[in-house]
C-alpha cells in the first residue's frame, strides 16, 4: 500500500509504450528479452524499456528515464533512440525489433538501402510524395557506436528515410510522431519486408 | 446513457459484418489498419468500414454509410465495391484484404488470370459447374479508378469470375450474397492461393 | 428447456471428437469448413461431422449417425472413413485434414509414396518395427469413390499403413483406436509433412 | 482432500519448469508430446518431464524425479540429461524440443557443427567472448546411447558449446543455469537458427 509511486505509472505515454510493447512481443518480433522501445517526454529526455525485459510483461515501472543533458555510458541501440530524438523534434516514439523476415532481408541484401515499388501499402510509411511509387529502405553495416552516428547523419543529409532503417543482423528501427504513426510504421515495414523476402525468393525461382 | 444511438448499432448485418472484420484480423491479413469492408444495405446503399480502421476493434458505430445515388468523391477501393454491388443484385457483401501471400502472388503472376487445378477446395469457389476441374483468378495491374472499372467490365463480359480477383500489390476481393459465404470464398481463396505459391516455389527446384 | 435431447450430447466420444476437432480448428488445418471426423459407435455405425460446418464451433448435436448396415448415397470421404472402420474393429476414430503442408506436398511427390527417413518422431506413427525406420507414407490420386476404394483395398494388401495417407490436393486421412491416438497421428504427420517438405526445398537449392 | 500431496507441488523449481514447458508447447516446439524437460533438484538427482506427456497440460505432479546414484534403465534424451547434470554443477536446466526449423536444419548441415555470424542475439547465447562474433552450433548424428555420450564427452573436451546442440533429426537440447536462462538461450536458439535456414535458402537463389 504504501510502496512508493513510480511516476511512469502515471505517464500516459509509458502506458501507451507499454501496451505496444505486449502487442508487439506477441508477434515474436522481440525473441529473448531482445529490442528497445523508447518514448520521448521532454526536449532532451525519454523513457526507455530496460536492456533484456521480456516485452509479454512489461509495465510503466520498467521503464528507464534518460535525459541527454546528462550523459552516460550508452549502448549503440540507445544512442540510435537518442539521435533520432535530437535529429527532430517531431521525433517522439522509437522503436527496435528483431523479427525473423527483417533480420534475414538485411543480410540478403547487399547494397546500402533496397526500392520499394508496386505496394499499395507504401502510402502508410512514404515520407514524401515520391516515396508513395518508389520507397527506399536504408541498410546500414554494423559498427562502432561512433560510426554508426556518423552514418547515420550522413543518410538523413542525403535523403528523407520513410520512418524506418535496417542494421545489417542487428534488427529495424522505426519512428513516429505518437504512439500509432510509430506502430503503423512498424507493421507495414514489416509486412513490405515480410512480402518482399517471399517475392525475392520467387522470383529468382520462376525468372 | 443519453448518447445518440448509432442506428448500424441496430442493423444485424452491421454486427455481423464487424465480427467478420475482427475475424479476419487476428488471421493478420489486414496490416495495419488496411482492409476495406462493406455490406449491402439496399438496391443503391451499403455499410463501409472507416479507412485505416484497426478491424481488431471495429465495431457497428466505425462503419460508414454510403449512397450511390448521391455520389460523392471515392477512392478506387471504395469504387470497386460500388462496380460489384451494381453489377449484381445477389452481392450482398464485398471483403478487400493484404495477406501476404496473395500480394506476393499477385506480383509473381505475370499473366492476367491464374488457373488453380487440382484443389478439391476448388468446388468452394465454383461459380460454375466447369471451374469445380478449373478455376480462374482474374489478375488485374493497379490503374486510375476509371481504368480500373473499365477493365473489370470487360472481365465480367469475358466469363463468370470465382467471386474474387486481385490487383497486383493491391490486395484480394472477394464478395458473396451473405456474410457466410463472402467469408467462406475468402478463407478458401487465402488457402488456395497460399498453397499455390508454395507449389508453384516447390515446383521450381524440383522439377 | 423441453427440447428434445440429442442423445449425443451424452456420448463420451462425441464430446472427445468435438474437443478435438475444435483443437484441430485452431490449428487451421480445416479452411472455410472443409475436413471430416468421425468416431465408431458400434461394429457397423459412426458418428460423423456435418459436411461444411466449421469446426471451430463444433458440438456434439452436429454430429450425424451413419449406420453402413442401411447402406445411402456417400460422398468420396464418407466412404473412406467407412471403408476404414469396416477394414479392422481396431479402427475407432477417423480424421480428414486440409492442411497447407500436406496439401502442397501431395501435389509436389508424384510417387504413389513418400518414405519419410532419420526423424526421431516417426517412432510415434510407425505401425511396424521396420517403420521406426524407413516410414512410408502413401499418395493417391483423386478419383471416383469407387475407384478410390478399389485402390485402398490394394494399398492395404500390400503393406501395413503407418496410420495415414494423402489424396493429391485432396487431404490428410489418419487414424486410430482412440480419440488420443488418432490425435497423436495427426500432429506427427503434420510436423513430419512440413519438416520434410521444407527439407526437399531447401536440399534442392544447396546440393 | 485426504489425497497424497506431491512434494513436487511444493517445489518452485517444479512450477516454474511446467510454467516453462506450458510456453514452450504454445510455441508447438513439441509436436505430440515430444521433448524432454528436467530440472536438477540435487548434485546427483533432477525431476524428469514423463514421456509422451502433453506439455500444454504439464503440471508439477507430471514430474518424475530420477536419481542417478540409483542407475536404471535409460532411453538416449534421459542420459543426455544426466551427462549434462554431470558435466557441470552449474547446469541446473535441461530442455529438449522438436522445433520445424530446427529439425530441417539439423538434416540440412552435413558438418559437425555450424558457425553463426553477424546476429546480433548470438551475445545472447555466446558462452565465450569469442562467440560473440562467431558462434558455434555442434550437430551430433543420432547413435546408440553410449556412442552419443562418447561423442558429447570429446565435442566438450575440445570446445565450450554455446548452451546448445542439435541431433541431426532428434531434436535440440539447450541448458542453462537457471529457468530463465534456459529458456532465454532456447528463444535464442530458435530464433538464429530459424533465420540462418531462411538465409541460406534465399541466399542460395540469389548469389
Amino acid at each position: 500500500m504504501n510502496q512508493p509511486l513510480h511516476t511512469q505509472q502515471l505517464n500516459p505515454y509509458a502506458i501507451q509504450l507499454c501496451t505496444l510493447g505486449r502487442w508487439i512481443a506477441q508477434r515474436q518480433w522481440l525473441p529473448a528479452g531482445s529490442g528497445l522501445f523508447s518514448v520521448r517526454t521532454s526536449e532532451h529526455s525519454a523513457l526507455f524499456t530496460a536492456a533484456g525485459k521480456d516485452k509479454n510483461e512489461l509495465s510503466p515501472a520498467d521503464l528507464v528515464a534518460y535525459d541527454w543533458a546528462k550523459p552516460k555510458e550508452q549502448d549503440t541501440a540507445t544512442a540510435i533512440h537518442q539521435f533520432l530524438y535530437q535529429l527532430k523534434p517531431q521525433h517522439k516514439v522509437v522503436l527496435q525489433i528483431h523479427g525473423l523476415q527483417a533480420t534475414v532481408f538485411s543480410r540478403l541484401i547487399k547494397a546500402d538501402q533496397h526500392l520499394f515499388v508496386g505496394y499499395e501499402l507504401q502510402q502508410l510509411v512514404a515520407a514524401t510524395a515520391a516515396q508513395r511509387s518508389c520507397c527506399p529502405l536504408a541498410i546500414l553495416d554494423p559498427q562502432s557506436t561512433e560510426l554508426t552516428l556518423q552514418e547515420l547523419h550522413q543518410r538523413f543529409e542525403r535523403e528523407t528515410l520513410a520512418y524506418a532503417f535496417l542494421i545489417r543482423g542487428h534488427g529495424l528501427y522505426v519512428w513516429g510522431d505518437c504512439i500509432d504513426s510509430a506502430k503503423r510504421h512498424l507493421e507495414t515495414w514489416q509486412f513490405l519486408i515480410a512480402c518482399e523476402l517471399e517475392r525475392i525468393k520467387a522470383s529468382a525461382l520462376l525468372n
